[in-house]
């Protein structure tokens, strides 16, 4: 942890991992669980650990179209051979070995009967069909069970839902799953420089910045559907607005994320607005030791977790999927990862920054048979470009120089 | 290609590259395009061309909070020889480089200005500045058209939006974009055994299978924004019923998915019912080289794709993805690839079926420093839990044998 005072500023750059553990300790999310359609569950996060009430299949049944047999009766069949069986229609016993039944797909194999001959496989004249080929003891049958087992965890509270676990849920006859409430995400963008895109291009004339930052963030959140994201709009470097929305949007969220504001600078009031509300704060981190994003700051007021971020779309973005949606994954106890991590090799040398955990925007492309990823280097973290061509993110951890160009690294699409 | 009739039904096992290229020459997808709300383009289709009407920054912008100054004043700077500037307020231009103007970050350089010196590099004394450091030519300047220059391209026709498309539009005052409007995809389950979830375990002691396949697809097709699934629910093995429901789907809907009914059983019947209506149905495909899903068919009625497509969950999972989504990405001329691929170590020798693309379910896990992949190797295309455990999938092609334990192949994410 290093130390820098910065214009009466004192950040603490702390650690992510241990800024998020303490956020923990003294936060929480208690989100209701309700009871919704599972047609509507997609991307909700689980709150129970289901088991399944039933084998599936609940009984062995036919995996093809074709006719019920006793295996024994036709293991010598052949086109020079067909073995004859009457044709009954179904029934749910096959009283004699010298009887077959046609059975559909997926349909129960009478008691009696433990194989199902292809359609393809048979002649058949008028109530007699000729097995043309033998099949095996439980030849395409799928036998009870098979599929998933009664008392089986299917799902487990944690779990993002996605299509397969809605398919197995319907199989078992569940129409409603219980899942945890959206988390309500207040987001607010700081900064009296700051504007509507709407205001058009003579803002940049008038010394102001069209917004980039906030809508990329409500962007990203709103791809997660577990999430509900409340945007509070634009609000002024004065303090008593600051306060004044913060005051309202803490009411109505869970989590508080505000964008600008947390730097060294003159205009930088978010912070202090927030420690100086009448309310009971908490300081986790002032500043972390991240690069881009070192004023990210992280508070929790009334129980509530307030992430600052920067006002720089890159930086923010960053951030939003290395802090906040970290920490919130720890918070809600979510089980696996909202990004998928794979390794690559590295195009180029690249270096962190000594005792920050470094990020570096990279864009993964094909390399003989290989994948491969460039590190896209460039300063600002206010260039939007790169956003658009990378494709990936390369961590440099605190303790880590760098990596060497041919290195196979792990890095997380985005 | 090979051919197999069974039962009347005579099957063209066509290459699935095949269809598709056939199907595009006959089908047309004419999606009216609409100007709608940047911050609701996610995930939709665009569909102009957008090129940057400005150069971002638009001029050249301090990247931190500090003060705007001429750089070769201040080459021999250090602490021990602080160089005082005489501080004024901001201003569009510096008169002499004996000045200094404080900017804040973003905000644009004043003419006569070449860098910025942070505030911590700086003493500060009533109205004179003491520079502790030098700071080289355009030391801490965002220069004009660094991040995006006008002319540009930003975003071509036929990507999917995504947040950092979003973002450089706002930065640029775009507050609406052209998209697409979503593809109507009519979805009709087919079956007399398939009912509704609802219905409970008991279904399956009566003969009848609770409907997985059907919410499956609805979920996959959910995912994707540009898309709009309109579910028909559960249609008996009656071709008159049959062709009522697909006459009403194919006027309300782009495209049609239908499950079950396809398969060389008597009560298969939804293609024969398509074929017979008093439209004008061309026959793309009847079954494609494809395990599992070799009944997959696909007909062009009145100009519209319809996908026929197994009424097993897995086999319709996996022909959702590689054959439908593969179809839509042609036919709407989408940009880049809706999923990812990626090389990976094979854990176990895998086989193909001669002259099929085989799709095998499989499950990537951590080996050392790789990623490595397991099939999961279970015979029924009904085998949900093969879902829920898979997620990738390997393609083996239609020439290829099979793959080697320890081989690098490249399988897609799900």
């Amino acid at each position: 942890m290093s130390a820098m005072r910065q214009q009466g500023v004192k950040y603490n750059f702390m650690a992510t991992a241990l800024a998020i553990e303490q956020l923990a300790k003294v936060s929480k999310l208690n989100l209701e669980i309700q009871e919704i359609e599972l047609k509507n569950a997609i991307g909700m996060i689980c709150a129970e650990d289901i088991y399944s009430p039933t084998d599936l299949p609940p009984f062995d049944r036919s995996a093809v179209d074709g006719y019920a047999v006793c295996s024994e009766t036709i293991t010598s069949a052949s086109p020079n051979n067909p073995i004859p069986l009457k044709l009954l229609s179904y029934s749910p016993t096959l009283s004699s070995c010298s009887y077959a039944v046609p059975v559909a797909t997926g349909q129960r194999i009478p008691e009696g009967a433990d194989a199902v001959v292809m359609l393809e496989d048979v002649d058949r004249e008028g109530n007699i069909i000729y097995v043309l080929k033998p099949v095996p003891k439980y030849g395409n049958v799928s036998r009870k069970g098979e599929d998933i087992r009664k008392g089986e965890l299917l799902i487990a509270r944690g779990t993002i839902i996605k299509p397969p676990h809605i398919a197995v849920l319907s199989a078992i006859g569940m129409t409603r799953v219980k899942v945890y409430r959206k988390i309500n995400i207040g987001l607010i963008s700081t900064g009296s420089e700051v504007v509507d895109p709407s205001y058009g291009l003579k803002a940049y004339e008038q010394g102001l910045v069209l917004d980039s930052t906030s809508i990329l963030l409500l962007s990203v959140l709103s791809m997660h559907r577990f999430v509900n994201v409340n945007w509070y709009g634009f609000v002024k470097d004065v303090k008593q607005e600051i306060k004044a929305v913060v005051e309202k949007a803490l009411n109505e969220n869970d989590v508080l994320v505000l964008t600008g504001g947390t730097g060294p600078g003159e205009t930088d009031k978010t912070f202090e607005a927030i420690v100086e509300m009448n309310r009971d704060v908490k300081i986790i981190a002032r500043g972390l030791a991240v690069r881009p994003g070192r004023p990210t700051s992280i508070l929790v007021a009334n129980g509530k977790p307030v992430f600052l971020l920067s006002g720089f779309p890159v930086a923010a973005y960053i951030a939003l999927h290395e802090i906040v949606l970290k920490a919130l994954c720890m918070l809600l106890k979510i089980r696996g990862e909202l990004f998928i991590e794979i390794p690559v090799k590295l195009s180029k040398r690249i270096y962190g920054a000594v005792g920050y955990d470094t990020y570096v925007r990279a864009k993964l492309f094909k390399c003989n048979n290989e994948l491969c990823v460039e590190p896209i280097l460039l300063h600002g973290s206010g260039v939007l470009k790169s956003l658009l061509e990378a494709n990936a993110l390369i961590t440099i951890p605190r303790n880590v120089e760098g990596y060497e160009k041919g290195e196979v690294i792990w890095i997380k699409l985005l």
